[in-house]
C-alpha cells in the first residue's frame, strides 16, 4: 500500500551476513528508537573505520597502519609464519592466544573457477618473505577443506627447503567432540592421524 | 594477545538485534571488503536516516515528515484507527494490504512496572483523535499477550461511546497451523471464541 521510507536502509542491513529481512526490520527500528545513543555512532564509526582500516603490506592483516601491529611487534618471532585463508583465521588464532610468530593472510584459496591464482592470494609475497628467512617454519592453517588443503600443498611446496620446516595444523576430532555425532570425513582423518598415546 | 582495531566497531554491531559476536565480526569483514560499495554507503544512509526521520505528530509512525504519508492520504479512513503497540506491527498490517484505515501507534504495552502509563504510550492523544470521530471505529490490535490485552480492554473502556465501534483482531489458530503443535493457551482461546461454520 504506501511505502516504506526506511526501505532502503532495511535492505541494505538485510545482506549483512547474518540478518535476513526481518532482523533488518527489527535491527532499523533498533537504531531508530536509540538515535543519538547508537545509530549516529554507528554511522559514524562504519564511516571512520572504513576511512583509516588499511591491509598490511607485509601480512594481509587488517590494522589502521600500512604495516599491522602483529608484523611491527618485535617481539613477535618474524621466522614463523602461520598462514591463514582469511582475516578472521588471523583472529581466531589471536584469540586463542597459540601463536608468537607473524601471519600471511591469502584472502582464500586457490581456485580456477574464482579467478584465484597465486598472485590474487599473495602467494609471490609470501615466497619472498619466506626466502629472508634463514631458518623457519610455515605452518599451514588454511581450512580442512578440498581447497584448503590442496592451497596448503601448493605452499608447501613453493616453499620447502633445507631450513624451512612446513607443518600443517592436526585434523581431527574436535575438542568435546562425541565421535557419533562426527561425519565420515572428520573420523576418517583422525584414524588415518592417529598417534601413539 | 594484540588488540582487534575493529573491536569497538564489532561490539557494536553485535548489540543490534539479529546478531551476536561471532556474526558481527563476518559482518564487519564483510563490510571491508566492501567499502566503496556496502560500508561507505551504509554509512552515510544510517547518518541520513537517523537525521531525517520524524515520528508522525498524528500517529507515531516513522516518516520523513512530521505527520505521516499515511495520516496525510486522504483517500484512507480516518473514521478508522488501528490501534497497534509499534510502528513494526503498523508495517505488518501494510504489508498484509488489509486496512484503509490509519493507525496509532502506542509505543508499547501499559506497564506500570517499566512506567509506562497512558501518557506515555499517547493513549490522552487517541482519545482526542477519538473524539474528532463522530462516527467509526477502533480496531484494537495490540499483542495477544496478557499486558495486550490489558492495554486493548483499558483503551476500549476509554473509548467506547455510542458511534463509535471497539474491535478486536480474533484471536485463535494460526492459518498453517497444526492442532497439536499449538499451545494450551491459543488452543483454549481458539475453543472459547468458536464460530458458526
Amino acid at each position: 500500500m504506501t511505502d516504506n521510507p526506511l526501505e532502503s536502509l532495511i535492505k541494505r542491513l538485510s545482506r549483512l551476513p547474518g540478518l535476513g529481512p526481518r532482523s533488518a526490520r527489527r535491527a532499523a527500528l533498533h537504531l531508530l528508537k536509540n538515535k543519538e545513543t547508537t545509530m549516529l555512532p554507528l554511522a559514524e564509526e562504519l564511516d571512520h573505520v572504513a576511512r583509516t582500516i588499511k591491509t598490511c603490506v607485509e601480512c594481509g592483516n587488517l590494522d589502521l597502519t600500512d604495516k599491522c601491529r602483529i608484523c611491527y611487534d618485535s617481539r613477535r618471532d618474524a621466522t614463523r609464519i602461520c598462514v591463514v585463508e582469511d582475516v578472521a583465521d588471523l583472529w581466531a588464532m589471536e584469540r586463542a592466544g597459540i601463536f608468537s610468530g607473524v601471519y600471511h593472510v591469502l584472502g582464500g584459496t586457490l581456485s580456477a573457477l574464482d579467478g584465484r591464482g597465486p598472485k590474487e592470494l599473495g602467494i609471490e609475497r609470501l615466497v619472498a618473505r619466506a626466502a629472508n628467512i634463514e631458518e623457519g617454519e610455515v605452518i599451514l592453517a588454511t581450512s580442512a577443506t578440498v581447497d584448503g588443503q590442496t592451497t596448503a600443498h601448493y605452499i608447501g611446496e613453493r616453499l620447502e627447503r633445507d631450513g624451512m620446516a612446513i607443518t600443517r595444523l592436526a585434523h581431527g576430532v574436535p575438542v568435546g567432540g562425541e565421535l557419533n555425532y562426527l561425519d565420515d570425513g572428520t573420523l576418517t582423518q583422525a584414524m588415518k592421524a592417529r598417534r601413539p598415546l
